[in-house]
């Protein structure tokens, strides 16, 4: 696949961003929403912390509570893992699961919240030295995670994973000037993730990709929605199945908000198999009903083969949260093992060549 | 606890109901929608079908397929009970399981229709010789189910769940005379059950309680949303959870659609214990908020104790879709086990004194 990994790659690592809090570490900078904003590129990161220090037979991970007038404090949590080992599985790096549960997710191990960092030549970044958007009330006591940003009659709308025991739903955010940002609200119950939003409406509706997890039976996949208003949604139709075989027979999600072009309406997603191994593809969908698409690709147009890609906090991903397409030459930026931001470009031409249609 | 049954219980069974085919028989008529429509109550049943005759060492299900051109056709499924036994699970009447995929359901083992019922006293039903409404597209292959029934503004809505693989869903029809129905498609993607709406407008929104089922984490627990046309659904806040012990640690859901009264809205709903035991409970909320629960009833108002609500096609089932509340009388119709519909009388009284507001 024509695909250009930039040579600064990774462009951001967990070393550039410094702690929200002193006893804090960052174990990634990753999956950051991407836009254009006056002459800047904006990423909006996503940075995962957890306890600096931590006993050898400890796992601490840090959430939030609310007190009884609904106030937020990041409390820190200790299981014994020795003690423990019998209750609890460690062994995913990202979630503390319980044995006794069907392997429910009983923790993170980390919490994120979100970051601004700025470009003029999108590569070398301005990062805020604080959190711009932190978890805040009993639907984000795990984190706030994988924002995606669209610009839509001049407001930027955030959309992100809002994470707490109550499960992971998507939240919106909006703002004019990303200094000052105002809360929506769930837009998305539990469980789904991975939303995109158009930045137009069609056919007089706001559109959204969404990817709900059903429990009993169904896959992970990929569904439309149309709205009124971005805040209610509706009209729900299922758009691209889990393949039984290869590399997206695990999950599928949608990537960065899609981009339009002469041919239609492209868009960049992720696919894992049962591996956990993440990799990005492209569909494309007719111009005037982003529920058709003409065509996918078969094959990933990028695969975890650099280092970075392969080895980290959660090695094998490649995640995409946005892309920017300026004259048809589109910037890739990706989440790389969880952990570090990185940037690849690929022409229109070598998309539509991989969709087989040009 | 102060309920009395109908003496006429089980109100109607499954012989009361004529096959939609003349090789299928009737497993279960329950859950069904209750109305006051002029001066009659009109039940929408759930109607389980399943093939007559099925030779010993087989399984066979309907479900629906749609061709090319979208055209649904009925077809029997076949699985070989004894040589599939180790990969299929054949022990849940209701489903048959998958047994490498963390018992994920394959298919069910009957498909459901809705079928209107009329009655002028609420205990003798005259029950439509056909299906009213048949699933649908391929969101109802695996049948449609659990209707409830809602007047708002002159109008009926009947949402009920829609399944197929994909996932049980909830869909929307609508309705001015029972004769003519308009579909209005899903309103919430799977997973989702329970819905009930709210007979009018609160704060200028239309309201609706629903059931999400999350997948990593986060339990089957009520939710509450808003909507500026009942189409689209948004404002998403977790209302009621399942309880660590007793008759509700498994799943709880919404029930009848809520009604109102001086002291508040009453929400009749279900939940289920660890062993699928299901019982009816009640909570009210603040007239002007339903997100605020005021009370709820510790113990169940209605849990499976008569004969039909022990044995049956899947036993130890209460379950309403349906209430009507004339003269602080509530006629609670409910399913009893899967299989038969029953009616049961409570005071308004007894539901406060239930509730500890008396």
């Amino acid at each position: 696949m024509n695909i250009d990994r930039h040579d600064n790659n990774p462009i951001i690592t967990t070393s550039d961003i410094e702690p929200s809090r002193s006893d804090f570490k960052v174990d990634g900078v990753f999956n950051a929403a991407a836009t254009k904003y006056g002459d800047e590129i904006i990423l909006l990161l996503r940075v995962a912390e957890s306890l600096k220090e931590t006993l050898a037979d400890e796992v601490t991970y840090p959430v939030l509570e609310q007190d009884e007038d609904g106030n937020d404090t990041l409390v820190i949590k200790t299981i014994n893992k020795v003690r423990e080992r019998e209750h609890y599985d460690f062994s995913d790096a990202r979630v503390i699961y319980d044995r006794s549960k069907k392997r429910k997710t009983v923790a993170l191990t980390s919490i994120s919240h979100l970051r601004l960092a700025r470009s003029k030549d999108g590569v070398h970044f301005e990062i805020d030295q604080k959190p711009t958007i932190f978890p805040q009330g009993k639907y984000e006591t795990w984190g706030i995670e994988d924002p995606r940003i669209t610009q839509i009659e001049g407001v930027y709308y955030i959309n992100y994973t809002a994470v707490s025991p109550l499960g992971a739903g998507t939240a919106l955010i909006k703002t004019t000037d990303f200094i000052t940002f105002e809360r929506v609200g769930l837009i998305f119950p539990p469980e789904n993730k991975d939303v995109s939003l158009f930045p137009e409406k069609i056919n007089g509706k706001y559109v959204a990709y969404h990817r709900p997890v059903p429990n009993a039976f169904g896959n992970p996949d990929i569904w439309l929605a149309t709205s009124p208003d971005l805040i209610s949604w509706g009209e729900h139709k299922h758009l691209l199945s889990v393949q039984e075989e290869g590399w997206e027979n695990g999950r599928i999600g949608g990537g960065a908000p899609s981009f339009k072009n002469d041919k239609g309406w492209i868009h960049i997603y992720h696919a894992a198999d049962h591996n956990n191994r993440y990799c990005l593809g492209a569909f494309i969908t007719d111009i005037n009903d982003p529920s058709k698409i003409i065509a996918k690709t078969n094959k990933p147009i990028l695969e975890p083969e650099a280092l970075y890609e392969v080895e980290g906090f959660f090695g094998n991903v490649v995640f995409t949260c946005g892309v920017i397409n300026e004259h048809d030459k589109v910037k890739i930026y990706y989440g790389a093992s969880d952990e570090v931001m990185a940037l690849a470009e690929i022409g229109i031409e070598e998309i539509y060549d991989a969709l087989g249609i040009n």
